[in-house]
């Protein structure tokens, strides 16, 4: 007998994970796996558990925060310095397929639950791990924070306007990075494990993953020397191709040629622009494309965004609304493509969430939930122990 | 006899991609593919391949912006109108696992390559697409850009100084952001094929991909009311974590928890700010940010970073300078994990580009390459024709 799956839809509808994360980088890399089918046993500290617990706002008297994050994953608290507890983590790892956590490095090895001893006890277990910098090398023991790997990295040097000081990426993105490529790569070595029996460690670190987001970036720096900085919106080789501001808020206009360039200045009533000298080619372009934005948004702003939408689109010109999370929370879009997914409280009440966007978990083999669970601190902690001591039973 | 696999270590080393994509989205996941140990063969267009082939910086004749992108990966020139080639495509896709493409919808369906011809052709294929809004609702038609989906989204809304415009990501978190969670959805169908035995459809919309990284943003909406805007780089719901300015650069500090704002006041000579009434409880210094942080980067300007750095790390805060892109580039912390990958031009110059951050690309089987190349246009064409005739000749 062994450990039942999660009986959802998807992909990875087959394995069992045991998730000892917190907070946002390790949570949010085994809520991409939950949402791909996997079954999630949430192990968490009976006194107060994921700290997330606590972030506001509050729902219902739930964090929001925190069940966004733990939708459809199962909780359980142990305590993981009392020997009974440690016995039940053990006999989940034995039926586990993956284990993921990020702690600081060292914390693992202090409980116990090395990579070394891992490799031994479970050779077929999945072991991923999400750090600041990594298991390895001279920062392996510095703190980290998502604000820390952002200004590290680069990532803030290259994120603001010319003229602005460097900013935050206003998504969690050092974290949300690293989780997303944490999921690849624990799925990745699950293949392998198909071919050669053996799990394997996965070691991602922010860090890392920060800098391969900025991969353009050094590549710039490397190939020619050039030191990137902040641009604000616009393209850094086409002009114009950027954020422009109406009378009642801003939109973004994409042109990719002369062609499409006089057709703009043509359809917002400024034919003179198309021969202007200063204007003619995509060189003269950038070459004076301040010039060329202070004229250009100055005419825009007599008139509103849904006028300038209009004329500019009719065109045939890709452009859009910079639109506020409000504006896009009723896309008939979004809707179609079931962006959304109902998570519910303790109480029954429930709001919109993101689900992952990754169709395959959504398409295949049954229905997917429409509605989903954010499990209270050891809510299933009673039923899953009731699976073991049946598993030893039988 | 079939076609032979990379020969390179990963994961993913007994797959075969065939790879139809362009730009940055698609060729940036079929990258992910074979850092993973896949061998990616790129189908381009005879006459001028890959656009990206053209974008600067140019670094010994090639597109760096290219080759960073399609390093490791084969070139082989096909002209889908021609009934000789579509023969090499097909033969190709028989012996494949994975087909990626990013072509705006309805394109592969012109070509004859429609999903359902696919799914009956080549049962066992997992059919990867990107694209900007996705193969299903109403805007599926529209064109896309990365600052398109950033602007559409709500990501630009929320990205910039609070008295600021709008910003775009600095970088193309719109492309990339889909690369990566297509290439996740593709690995997870490639694990259930092996249950089933059947590919399947994956369908990665870019703009679904920035909504799922703004899903704390749009889960405060949702949960509280509460439209996010643009707050800089400061935390939400604690203070001081956040960017400061010294009189050669900026830092940022994080702060939690009354103890640590005490030290850090004192660290830095101002111990009469830990019994200022403005700033006493952590309610107290969240309601008094912006007096807060006027009055004490004054005080840092008065002094360089490296100063403030070594004052505050020794109170045991976390805090980091804001790196430039060139700080980053000789990190021991960087250079430790194998970050970096050289790619060698076609006259066998090489510069460094940034590795995928998954180490288990890097750590199993074998050495990793420490040089790859990035192909010239058809420079494997006819190697793979070879293949194919030895394998229809056996």
């Amino acid at each position: 007998m062994t450990l039942s799956h999660s009986g959802k839809p998807g992909p990875l509808s087959d394995l069992i994970v045991i998730d000892l994360t917190r907070y946002l980088s390790g949570p949010y890399c085994s809520l991409l796996l939950a949402d791909l089918g996997a079954r999630v046993i949430k192990i968490e500290s009976p006194a107060t558990g994921d700290d997330s617990r606590y972030v506001p706002p509050i729902f219902d008297g739930q964090s929001a925060y925190f069940m966004s994050i733990n939708r459809g994953k199962e909780s359980i608290a142990l305590d993981l310095k009392n020997e009974e507890d440690r016995r039940v983590l053990d006999s989940l790892l034995n039926e586990a397929d993956i284990l993921v956590e990020n702690f600081r490095p060292g914390v693992m090895d202090k409980l116990g639950y090395s990579a070394e001893s891992i490799a031994q006890r479970y050779p077929s277990l999945v072991y991923g791990s999400i750090s600041g910098f990594g298991q390895t090398g001279p920062w392996r023991d510095l703190p980290a924070y998502d604000l820390v790997v952002q200004a590290l990295s680069g990532m803030m040097s290259i994120n603001g306007q010319p003229d602005g000081p460097p900013t935050r990426v206003g998504t969690s993105i050092g974290d949300l990075g690293a989780g997303i490529y944490a999921a690849l790569a624990i799925v990745s070595a699950i293949h392998e494990r198909a071919r050669t029996g053996r799990g394997g460690r996965v070691d991602v670190a922010m860090l890392d993953c920060q800098v391969a987001l900025l991969e353009s970036h050094y590549m710039r720096y490397h190939a020619s020397g050039e030191v990137p900085g902040r641009i604000g919106s616009r393209h850094p080789l086409i002009t114009p191709f950027d954020t422009f501001e109406c009378n009642d808020g801003y939109l973004v206009i994409c042109t990719v040629g002369d062609a499409m360039y006089q057709a703009l200045v043509k359809a917002v009533g400024r034919p003179e622009l198309a021969s202007d000298e200063r204007y003619l080619t995509p060189q003269d372009r950038l070459r004076n494309g301040e010039v060329f934005k202070a004229e250009f948004e100055a005419h825009l702003k007599t008139a509103n965004r849904e006028h300038w939408l209009k004329v500019i689109g009719q065109a045939g010109i890709p452009c859009s609304p910079i639109n506020s999370i409000t504006d896009m929370s009723d896309s008939p879009q979004l809707e179609a493509r079931g962006v959304f997914v109902n998570v519910e409280s303790a109480n029954g009440f429930s709001y919109k969430a993101v689900r992952s966007p990754m169709k395959p978990a959504m398409a295949t083999s049954g229905a997917i939930n429409e509605t989903e669970r954010a499990p209270t601190l050891d809510q299933d902690g009673e039923r899953i122990r009731g699976e073991l001591l049946k598993m030893a039973a039988s």
